[in-house]
């Protein structure tokens, strides 16, 4: 099983290695017979070979079991001709990684590393299935100095196959899609919301309701318990997962996964490169981890070993080990081995 | 001094209403000579005249002192070839109204209504800064069944602009400009950021600093106090500037004003036009009346007569006068009625 590994920029090589060694730890224990293969990317990559997406990272990834990537960009490459982040979506749309699965949720017994009360925190567990490959981040820009422009585009089959992903998921968990758009203002939003409408009639079982991206903003605040599934465009689910990220008390806790029709997945915490940080050993591998154990249910087919992970990195946020982000002193490395220690 | 005067739909009229008694009451107690005048707008003027703007409610604007707007909007027109949403963007065009301020705070005392926890909501006091005439709202669209594209485009002017009408507020505020972007994907961000930086140039006693608009939502949750003013383009300020008012505790609870290069402004409450509890009497006026003191200090040049309705609604809620959204059971009528009690 060929596990392509990208560190990438900032904290990512350090949350990486924390992940990294966890899922070794579980292929020793069970004879999984993982291999890690390490490319460079994005920032990392420019410096190395003047590419954010090298054609060897790519190749690599194409042919690997699952991808698994740390974090990209950082001022340093603000002024750069092709920045870290063109790698990141050059290898979404390589991939065709069209569906970005963004799970949040208060823990249990967590309540108080929420910044939000604890009534209305209580209970909320969302998922965020967010369109990845279309929308603002991939039509034609122009740049004449004076004016810019970005073109939205969606087309009716982008729309469907990332509904079909929404209601599938839905049906497994609470039943309930909320579908979120401007359909007030764009004409991408009111054909977004007919296709999603023709979906929905293939799932029974499942609700379906639609919010305005403005109303669902204040909802993720006011009331995150309301939602379930939140099906949403390119930008607005960048916007509102991020958003959701820290009603859990941070945005460091979260993982997510990409799919596309076949071929690999690709697993990333949702944090950034924090490059303000990077190589102090207190970044939060909690996020890395959560997608390590993503990696092992979604793409690899394990969800026994995933679930342990989960257990494991539960128990350890339980217990009271915090890194900065939470308020407390535990280093990068002092997580992920405690993690490891409670997998053993 | 004449105020035009377009309640729209849904609770709309209602809030209007009580905004209109408290300037009423102003107006005859000052001497200052308001006369209302009322003009079918939104869905209301789509019923009546089967357009959302007519003519003759945009003559009569052109030819305000000052414009008060309800709420415009509703499913009930969801399917009509003109919307009202249409009918406020052509409003806000055709007046050039290309800044939106929207102030949101957590008032002293009142904390309890933040579905923050205390400790997060504290002394949070935010002006988003809108762009309100350009970007995704303004650009060509197409819709061919199949396939659907909103053009983004922004140029120097409409950014220079904007930003001269945040770095003034800042001035007058915190000194601190935030500038809210997703410059590492979009070319209209590119161009934004870098007009902002030139524009900031003029203004040495303002700090300026960037933020990605995924990572200002996740900061306006877990972070409120650290913003001073928000400047950003047209929908990334629709997203925060909702997702910031439930700050206070209601999207209730908060006005706008939006500003041209001369000619009247246009004051509104941000809330929408809830069709769901329209006609019940249990809408928040709070808005509506925060507006109306805009409309006096911004609109008018009447900063005493605008602190004295300020005040007044204040005293109201913290006296613990609650309407329904947060959760007592104040009428509308019996809240704006509070208000004047108060105000005499
Ligand atoms: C780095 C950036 C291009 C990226 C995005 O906007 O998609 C990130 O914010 C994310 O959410 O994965
Ligand atoms: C009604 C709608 C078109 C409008 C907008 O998106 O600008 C509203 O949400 C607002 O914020 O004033």
């Amino acid at each position: 099983t060929k596990i392509i590994i990208l560190p990438g920029d900032g904290i990512g090589p350090e949350v990486t290695r924390e992940a990294v060694a966890c899922l070794d730890l579980l292929s020793d224990h069970f004879d999984l017979g993982f291999r890690f293969e390490e490319h460079p990317f994005g920032g990392a990559a420019i410096d190395a070979c003047g590419d954010p997406l090298p054609e060897s990272t790519l190749k690599a990834c194409r042919n690997a079991d699952a991808i698994f990537l740390g974090a990209v960009g950082g001022p340093k490459w603000d002024r750069a001709e092709k920045r870290p982040e063109a790698g990141l979506l050059g290898l979404r749309s390589a991939l065709g990684l069209f569906a970005n699965l963004r799970p949040a949720r208060v823990i249990e017994g967590l309540e108080d590393l929420s910044p939000l009360k604890a009534k209305v925190a209580a209970g909320a567990d969302v998922l965020v299935v967010r369109e990845l490959t279309g929308g603002l981040y991939f039509g034609a820009r122009t740049d004449e100095g004076e004016v810019a422009t970005d073109l939205c585009t969606y087309s009716r089959e982008e729309v469907e196959r990332i509904a079909h992903v929404a209601f599938r998921e839905a049906g497994r968990r609470g039943g309930k899609v909320t579908s979120v758009d401007k359909a007030n203002v764009l004409a991408t939003s009111k054909l977004w919301r007919r296709v999603v409408e023709d979906v929905a009639a293939q799932y029974p079982d499942v609700a379906l309701d639609h919010m305005y991206v403005d109303a669902a903003a204040m909802a993720l605040v006011a009331a995150p318990g309301r939602f379930d599934v939140i099906l949403t465009e390119n930008l607005f689910g960048d916007i509102l997962s991020d958003q959701l990220s820290v009603i859990g008390g941070s945005i460091g806790l979260l993982g997510s996964a990409s799919r596309g029709e076949d071929g690999p997945m690709m697993f990333e915490p949702i944090h950034g490169s924090a490059p303000d940080i990077a190589g102090l050993d207190i970044a939060n591998p909690a996020g890395a981890i959560a997608s390590a154990a993503m990696l092992l249910e979604l793409g690899l087919g394990l969800p026994e070993q995933a679930a342990m992970l989960n257990n494991a990195l539960e128990q350890v946020l339980v217990d009271g080990v915090r890194t900065a982000d939470l308020g407390g002193d535990a280093r990068c490395s002092g997580f992920g081995a405690q993690v490891r220690e409670r997998l053993e």
